[in-house]
């Protein structure tokens, strides 16, 4: 029995953005329904190295009705594993290394053996795509066919490879103050969408938004989106940080993906430590959705549809921290998908191998 | 730059048992002058499979003046990971596994780039012979030359590796009900030492006593040791668990790895949770000592002795949970030889290497 090393190539080629969704999809309807394992995020701060650890470990049980996925026995899976993973600011600048490094150990809940283990930093931006695509598939309007990102970085690939899974992407507007990301941006992309460089407005005005940058000042106010535009906050990870205009929040219907890390460290958290945004203000987790217990948008969303019952209506917000339980689904897929192709380089860490 | 695997076969070479004693012993001086970060073990219990994972991060700065270990600046070192690992008591029987596997993360505290991946199966095994170790070099009789081992498992080979660094061990007892495991324990020992099958009683009137069973009723009472005997008692690391009785304990010194966790799940844990034991029967813990802040055992620690100050006397306890602090400090002595003796394999897990 060996344990499949997973590099950053491997988890990019595995991770399947249709299949990765729909785990992403099933591990918040398993955390809704209690049938998921999270203990909360725990910090190593350093101070001297202007730096941080987080380890990230989950369990979670999903119901094949949860997902579009299909499983052999049609009872659904489980899985669980950890995530460990960095905040290192100066790494780029210092020592020519990311800010952000993941190392995922996937285990196999029943004995627990390490399955799999993972490039974490792929998987990260995998998962988050995934995160937003299910937040969008619920709460954009049926008929998007245009996205905005604010913040050309790296996590803004795959909110359009994600997106793009749940919607029929057509137009694309990306802004960024960096005109070579945003120039690289296009290019990775425009073979497949009619994608340009835009304003922080036009990208608002988009049927769909997704924020993926770092800022401390909110840099999207209520006047530069749309009337029924859905945003997907990914930004703000870090107590301090947040991209949307406290006016804008308050117009907008607010879904979060966990209660406890968005008040600490997600787009809601200033104003939330201010005593601004209060719970009244939250209309639930994504979880409650994903499961039918909240409604979310139907049809296009707008009070002119022919549709009856619209559901939540307007400028809706999904404030994403980034979920345990999320590394673990989307590690599920890699292996199994990495493990049926034969990717990936088999390794007996445990000496159990004969 | 590369990721440096190291299977069960390079960690069991490369812990060079002096040197992961000397960095365990720097551990808990950095733990207890607060150099060390060690956020609460957190468990995910899984009753449908009756097992638990649980996550072990740490980070630690130790002073080069705390340990036997010199540096190339004299300044000491500080080192980060994690350890996952498992209790699934049903693998031998239903899966031909270990009930515990464990896997490593070895980390760079300033760049968090993670430097090892390792076995942490083997590694636990060390560093927990290594504290061992450490807490008999503090509290045994300094003649101590007789080792008693009760439970001749996995765990027991390196009780008397490690100690026999601190101590001049001649004479071996090893008591177990499984006659199998105590004629491999006396094969693979008996060229080293006097090494003989015995009753608990018998090897509990060693001059040093390691216990290492996972039994739930206690089984070494007070006429079962000596008058000066040091205890290492290694087996309990759950509630409920506990291996001498607690009217042993109650004429013993009590030193402790950690109050938190072993009030939680350590050799006190049920007299503690009963009331029998409290805090005031706890004589400190094993970094007070490493440190200087408590007395340990001086010369042969008899009233008798020659040696005025004879600190601690008659029969100690340390209570030994396995604290991350111990796997991090392992995990760096095991990299940094593997290093040198170019073992393990090098894997570009995060595609950094260019």
């Amino acid at each position: 029995m060996q344990t499949l090393l997973l590099n950053a190539a491997d988890v990019d080629e595995n991770a399947r953005m249709d299949r990765v969704i729909e785990a992403v999809r099933g591990a918040f309807a398993a955390y809704e329904r209690g049938d998921a394992t999270m203990p909360a995020k725990s910090y190593i701060d350093l101070p001297e190295y202007n730096g941080d650890f987080r380890s990230m470990p989950a369990y979670l049980d999903v119901r094949e009705a949860d997902t579009d996925e299909e499983t052999a026995d049609g009872e659904g899976w489980d899985a669980a594993g950890i995530k460990w993973v960095n905040a290192h600011p100066d790494n780029p600048a210092d020592h020519d290394l990311p800010t952000v490094m993941g190392t995922m150990i996937y285990s196999d809940p029943e004995t627990a053996f390490p399955l799999a283990i993972l490039d974490g930093t792929t998987l990260t931006m995998k998962r988050t795509g995934a995160a937003a695509a299910v937040a969008t598939d619920h709460l954009a309007p049926s008929d998007a066919t245009s996205l905005g990102i604010v913040g050309a970085g790296v996590q803004s690939y795959t909110q359009l490879e994600a997106i793009a899974e749940v919607r029929d992407i057509r137009e694309v507007v990306v802004s960024d103050l960096d005109a070579e990301r945003v120039a690289d941006f296009v290019a990775a992309f425009e073979d497949r969408f009619d994608v340009r460089a835009g304003s922080v407005s036009e990208a608002g005005h988009c049927d769909i938004l997704s924020t993926v940058t770092p800022v401390e000042d909110p840099i999207v106010g209520p006047d530069d989106v749309g009337e029924h535009t859905h945003i997907n906050a990914m930004g703000a990870d870090a107590a301090g940080k947040h991209e949307l205009a406290d006016s804008l929040l308050a117009v907008a219907t607010i879904v979060i993906d966990d209660h406890e890390q968005c008040t600490h460290s997600g787009e809601i958290n200033v104003p939330y430590a201010a005593g601004i945004l209060t719970d009244d203000d939250i209309y639930g987790e994504l979880g409650e959705i994903v499961v039918g217990r909240r409604a979310g948008r139907s049809g296009t969303g707008s009070a002119t549809d022919a549709n009856a019952d619209v559901g939540v209506e307007g400028v809706t917000v999904f404030d994403s921290t980034g979920l345990a339980i999320q590394d673990v689904a989307a590690a599920r897929v890699v292996h199994e998908l990495a493990d049926d192709n034969d990717n990936g380089y088999p390794f007996d860490l445990l000496g159990l191998a004969d």
